[in-house]
């Protein structure tokens, strides 16, 4: 059947990543990334949604961009826009809102305007692995600076724009995800936001802000953004709709001023995105989403219980993290002799997959002993199955968790 | 309500394409780009197919990918096997095909996987303006070849391959749309399949062959890929559902084997393509693509010989183009004095918009007095009407056609 090979190798560009391997299914348990819970995708309301939004706009699917233009389905947009003053106190009409196809093309998009190869950016020191590689590949330098239970260090921010500045270099922008960050799961303080903004002021570096996490707070009330804050078009406001409604939809927004989002549309050259996922999102948005996410928080919770409590069955107190604020994954610290790549790729071949932290952080090293789980998709027992495969894996090659069955804390 | 400036212009990256203007809706008479027909968007049915697979595969949704991995949505991918197996006698397992966020996105994958600064290609003379921009953006140099009633010139291809090898230059590929060609809307006859394919062997250059039109060729029977015909993996085959179901819809789809295959999906960092448009279209296909298409190629006729009608009725013989073989497009040569970018301009403003002919060729002199209209949108009134007004800007700015009202060929 398959077509005989023809040979491309000296035909690549020549710094490309590695070719892909072939996928084989997902792992038994499946810790890693942004899966979501199976059981709280609202199917018969999606359903429902795109039976009226059909009925009422399907005919505009005829023309690029439907009715509304580059900027994406217009009630969705308006929803957004409603949305963020309401939750994050942004002031924002629908026109300086941009559909993207996940926020991961709001990074790319953000990337391509602004970076050029040799800049340099501001990163949290643990952040998103996709955040990270995707700047490498760009020839651009990170700088990271360290992350606590207070969100982004200002006093790591100001040290870094001064030492950048005696070397006359002017950053890009500071990347930050104030609300849940990822992976430790924190919330940046109110005092941390005042300060970091000063700081982005002083120095004319504009702020990234990420908040794809922000709805998923525990308490239900996310704290105002960075752009709330502020009162100038200094920070770039992008979130999605992957973690709240389900990953598999690709559609993210991006917030910024005209001038700027001129530039990003400049360079958006791909169509649009999705029609069908941006309809449907709109419709079912401005009925079901608060009811949605208010029940998807108690069953992720519930979830990380689960973890937290399977955890301490079995890692007793080598394994460390902090309660997260929120969201669908764990930061984990194990003890100094556990290599946690090696720890990954070992649980893999029992079914486990985990996230190390090397790939989550801008200086792989202090990652080496750390580890993120996702829990929002394994159910309760799934997770405790698999922390307890994971500790004989880690206990196997680490000698860690040190004693089999009996650890507590 | 909007925030205030900030000013980004010293932290752009210093190669960006001009700012987006403002969008101000569709001008009236809009006869550009990829629009269809809206009352063929096939509303009722899109909306039973959303009810029948959100049912079943809905909870896939809480998983990037799906349980399909990252080549796309299975089903999909399976009736993208089996149609053009049986339409274009293309021998490609599921496994062989990659969905991608329109074929525009296939066009970025492509030339991201093979192109670098200072690299050639070579295209047909007159091609799809998007290409262009898109290599050209890249700083790709490209060989224009003359394109005709058969298709691509293969005595061109010859040439600019000797002439190139001369140079020491292997080009990257030949990009060619050989089934209803845009903007010709010829199809490359099994003479020129098979000569072009002789060349990319003999001269070991991969052919990229754009296919998103060739299930809208009017006598319903497309001819065999490129790729079909074949044996190897050195056609690269794209194509799309955006011209044959609805363009807001952003699904295509790339064929490639695994050595290729893989780099692609190396780079391909968007958590994959829209996994509802994935479904509901998969669901909706296996029932009625066939009957669908078969209706909109007899709605597209009627309003291609619309607008071959006004076009001879307002221009008469100063209007000259080739009947298309299928589309949505025609071709048209205005006499010599018309600078259609000009003309393009002024029929803006007059609520006419039409794709000059530079912007559809590799060279834009030769394209000068030429223009592109898509016949697919408006109504047959819609089209009489912006055609006798573009006749009426034409005759004031370039004295063609010569005489208002009474043009006869």
């Amino acid at each position: 059947m398959s077509a005989e090979s023809f040979d491309y190798s000296t035909l690549l560009r020549p710094d490309l990543p590695p070719a892909a391997a072939r996928w084989a299914g997902f792992p038994a348990y499946n810790f890693v990334g942004g899966h979501n819970d199976a059981a709280s995708v609202p199917i018969e309301e999606l359903a429902a949604a795109a039976a009226r939004v059909l009925q009422r706009d399907g005919r505009q699917l005829a023309t690029y961009g439907l009715d509304s233009g580059p900027l994406g389905y217009r009630p969705l947009r308006e929803f957004i826009a409603g949305k963020l003053a309401r939750d994050a106190g942004i002031s924002c009409t629908p026109d300086e809102v941009l559909i993207t196809s996940g926020s991961l093309q709001g990074l790319d998009l953000v990337n391509q305007v602004l970076l050029a190869p040799g800049d340099t950016v501001i990163f949290e020191q643990a952040t998103y692995g996709g955040a990270i590689t995707r700047v490498k590949r760009l020839g651009v330098d990170i700088v990271g600076v360290p992350v606590d239970h207070d969100g982004l260090s200002s006093q790591g921010v100001r040290k870094a724009l001064e030492s950048l500045g005696r070397r006359g270099i002017r950053p890009k922008y500071i990347y930050t995800i104030p609300t849940v960050q990822n992976p430790t799961a924190t919330v940046m303080s109110e005092a941390r936001r005042t300060e970091l903004l000063a700081l982005s002021r002083a120095y004319q570096v504009p702020i990234f802000e990420d908040e794809c996490y922000a709805d998923l707070v525990w308490t239900g009330k996310r704290p105002r953004a960075l752009r709330a804050m502020d009162g100038t078009d200094r920070v770039i406001h992008i979130g999605s709709f992957s973690k709240t409604i389900a990953p598999a939809l690709r559609i993210g927004y991006l917030v910024a001023g005209w001038p700027l989002l001129s530039r990003i549309l400049g360079i958006k050259n791909d169509g649009g995105s999705g029609a069908l996922e941006q309809m449907i999102l709109a419709e079912y948005c401005a009925k079901h989403f608060d009811a949605h996410v208010a029940a998807l928080r108690t069953t992720l919770r519930g979830k990380l219980d689960a973890l937290a409590g399977a955890l301490e069955a079995h890692f007793g107190t080598t394994a460390e993290f902090e309660y997260p604020a929120g969201g669908i994954f764990l930061w984990v610290t194990l003890p100094k002799p556990v290599d946690t790549t090696r720890l990954a790729q070992l649980a893999l071949q029992a079914g486990i997959a985990i996230n190390p932290g090397a790939e989550w952080m801008t200086d792989a090293e202090p990652g080496r002993s750390r580890l993120r789980i996702c829990f929002a998709h394994a159910s309760p027992a799934v997770l405790q199955e698999g922390i307890a495969r994971l500790a004989q894996v880690c206990r196997r090659e680490f000698d860690v968790p040190p004693v089999a069955g009996a650890v507590h804390r």
